[in-house]
């Protein structure tokens, strides 16, 4: 395999991201075809602007076509599961973004066939090739910090998305906090055992309609022993909040938020610094293209890719906990779910 | 009342640094007479030195003294309520140490005959008068934020305590953690309705033994909708890390540590600053002063304290709530102790 | 013009950069000749990755492509006014390295060239498209800190050249100060009308053999009245440090360096952060982009180049004047020299 | 000598600074008399809120005093030698505000006195006992960065004086930098031998009348070979901003200004930290307490005072030779001044 051709399913926001992505800045990848079962003169447009030639209203061509080596998965989360067993069966290698799947049997089901294929699967949790987050991961994972006791995750959203879309959107943690639940584990180098979630409605009322919270406290055992604390919140009008930090036995590592530039404006007024990066586009914009390059450097060396099947299946465990936790108060633990 | 004459009882470390403050630092008030039970010839040096003539081994002495004017209780804990009532009678103005007690029926009949007595009671929750803390107080207070969303609590002492002072501490949310408890009121603005709290053993299996733990996680809910978190050890290497933050409708305050200088050193092995000040003798330095002083202004001035009996009060139980929720891993309600 | 088709000269690790750059990042144009006097399989290997098939070993060659637009002048600084002159007789739009010569009589020849030919000259001040820097700018530009009173920069080396690039480097003030020199205009707003100089061999005795200094200080006086102060060093053994700042009537800005990360590691042994990035190709590698990206626009818009043969000429008189104060122990006025 | 007897000349703001630090602040050192030629009632009120009997408003009567072990010259400049001559002759210790006097001749012959005299002379360069500068002076005087290479120093004043003060001030260099000098040399570790000093008037055109400027950049040459910059402006409307740097051979540190409190506030509108404390009284409140402390332990101990004779003398040949350096315009050597 010269170039790893790849095949995009869905090309709203985050799989034209990727798309783009593949076409520009991954060496030894090319974006072969695209499919998004709403085709429009949009996608056509864009997809000529990458020198694609293939476009199809219906994935199934994708998973037909033999000059494709791997697929990305950036339709509704609905359709996740039922994409990776056809791509899996076709013998494609798959990148599938956040969540697997909200159906946990589903997953289980299309992991099994991921496994029978014999074709890779990665999942799209990004941040853990953010620069910052990756540093804290690493320093903690070197051991020279010791064991980690306390697991901390802010991760607050500059706005939240549109009532429509929190309709369909699973539930915060379903939506939102799973990538923090992948965050902890990544940063705990260890398994969640237990949740204790609670949530409250404090920026938008018409969350409650939906059975759902706009901000949010939960708390993680980890089979280390470690504790871990998160808070997440849809309206961060400062923009994208994003910190970690992990305490341990021989001291503690934190990152702050990425700034557009260190400047520092005294005035009689205040002394006034940048505001973090404004949403995830921004934030995680490199991070986008790593993963995208360590998934080709996986399935062209035949090594493991960084998150695979079990990462995805795992959050979506402690995503459903952390749901009957809030819904039942009480912790819940993952023995429960899984 | 010209000048307030103030007897100390219990001259241990805490009691020594009031003694000291009162005798040095603070205007309009004078040290009269020290009482400790295990009076040595410590206490007498310590006394003569600040100028004190007034020296018993009997806190009786105290009460029956007419040139006192107001106590400051820095005995053992479980002293404190039957001290406060016998004060109150002698009709002394009242500067306890935290916890008030650890036994909410005594708390409230001691409160009851301070109300009685008309005397003022003041308790040490001496973080409130640090700048930083302070601040992130004022500014929620002014609204200029909106409403509080999240209450975040960073409080991790250098090292624990003796194990023989463990035995005794009443456990973990009773004598560290209620400072933070008291703290989250203080910032929240709002009254603490339910507590969910884990702990583990990671630093010292000794506490084991006591049925305490050395690291713990703490949700909160307030009565005005926000929530709460705070996480806490026993051994932060680096030092006392004391960090809070509150996330409003309408952006985030957050303060760190206080350095011993704002150095930074970068040579080719990296770029150092300052460890944050040891213990709370050295962050707390200036706030322990203050917190005199505005106890000294509130009795000469007829005002009202800055923390009074029912902020003790209030603190004790959700130190209640919080060991019975981690013993009964569940959250509980206020209400279920009051 | 549907592609800016671009001739590169010399192919050293500058021109590389600048290669890789128009190949892969960017948008609107396409590297279409490679040409450098010491021509090796190196080079055309490197050509054939960034798919060129025009490969030189004599500028002569560019001139005469009729397909080539424009062309980047990357060779040793000796060459700069001679290719700038044929390459504007040959009627190319031209991107020149810094410094545009270090004789000034052959700048001032070439610029008329220039000017004759109506082609674009841009001369590679990289500095001025970097985020912090450019935010100074903007921030003092705008006026909203009144009319600036100093202007400070700090510009040090993590490690000098190798002695062989010292000794035809033109000295310390025409090869690395003269960005300091070009930032000092962009960030005052202001022409330099006099230089004060001094330096001194700190690091490496062996500069002394080429009448060099490895250490220097210059002030500056701006038109606007407004002074300057540079502090250079060869050696800065934690990182390339590039600080600017600009104090102004009603306050001041100012910008740090850029880190890998974000992290803060607190031990026992000390709070650490991240060192500076390494050098300039870490720490303007985005900005090294953005000034071919404006250098296209520009040519293929029409427009003026953000870096002119002027703002080329003038750093080269500060240069000029700074070498003279040095050597002749006084301040020198600009006019002596222009 | 139990208590260390002081009598204070001149109740100025200064003066009536370290008479309150004397009677409040400084342990085996009482307040005795007060000495002010313009005596009235304010001066008397505050002497007897610190409990000074003696108030005169002849000096002489200080001299004569057989209780008084040392004194505190805070008058104004002009009578700084006469006073020293006198207190030595009288066998006092002597205190004395910088600078020592505007007259080398006078203050050569006031240390001679001294000299024969025995007692001890500390000039009140307080900025040695601040935390920040003091770290970077001990860190560079540690050797563990190697020699230093550049010196740099940041001070800005918040707001000028009046112009009244202006017309006797000496000039900036002998008023304001003086202090600059001195921690240059305290930072170098070495004598200053050369000056070059360049000055605007940016702020306020009134300081023409009077020869002196109100923005200035000196660049200063030390023994040991490093170089030094230093930069002033009598209006940071931000607040006073005093930051020191030492560029060394194996590093560098440098200090910020203090703040009133660490809070970060992020809102849509950005994101506020504090400004530096507002001046000279709130910066190094805590350094004149300490300057006083050392001066009375070395008086007592009979060990050597921490800033002496020399250190006033030095600092005043670096402020001729700045002032003669931006009359003249070029740089001077301080041996055409001594």
């Amino acid at each position: 395999m010269d170039e790893l051709a790849i095949g995009l399913i869905g090309a709203g926001r985050i799989g034209k991201l990727h798309g783009d992505n593949i076409a520009r800045l991954v060496p030894g990848a090319r974006l072969e075809a695209v499919a998004d079962i709403r085709l429009d003169g949009e996608h056509r447009l864009w997809a000529a602007k990458n020198g694609v030639k293939k476009v199809y209203d219906d994935p199934g061509e994708i998973w037909k076509d033999r000059d494709i080596d791997a697929v990305f998965i950036c339709s509704s989360t609905d359709t996740h599961a039922e994409f990776i067993v056809q791509a899996a069966r076709a013998g494609k290698h798959i990148f599938c973004e956040k969540p697997v799947h909200t159906d946990v049997r589903l997953i289980r089901e299309a992991l099994d066939e991921v496994d029978k294929a014999g074709v890779k699967l990665q999942v799209g949790f990004v941040r853990r090739f953010d620069h910052n987050h990756r540093k804290v991961h690493d320093t903690v994972a070197s051991g020279k910090l010791g064991k980690p006791h306390i697991v901390k995750i802010t991760s607050r959203d500059p706005e939240g998305p549109p009532l429509s879309y929190i309709a369909v959107s699973g539930g915060i943690f379903m939506d939102m906090t799973i990538h923090d639940f992948d965050m902890a584990r990544y940063l705990a180098g260890s398994e969640v055992t237990e949740v204790s979630a609670w949530g409250a409605v404090l920026i938008d009322q018409n969350y409650k309609q939906y059975g759902d919270v706009d901000t949010a406290a939960v708390m993680l055992k980890f089979e280390n022993g470690a504790l871990g604390i998160i808070d997440n919140s849809r309206a961060a009008r400062y923009g994208y909040d994003q910190r970690t930090e992990v305490h341990c036995d021989r001291g503690c590592i934190r990152v702050e938020n990425d700034l557009a530039d260190t400047s520092v404006t005294s005035t009689a007024d205040g002394v006034v610094c940048e505001k973090p990066t404004w949403f995830f586009l921004e934030r995680y914009n490199a991070a986008f293209a790593d993963e995208v390059r360590d998934f080709v450097d996986a399935v062209k060396n035949g090594t493991a890719v960084p998150v695979g099947g079990k990462d995805g299946l795992e959050a979506v465990y402690i995503a459903m906990a952390a749901g009957k936790s809030l819904r039942e108060n009480r912790p819940v633990k993952l023995a429960e779910i899984m």
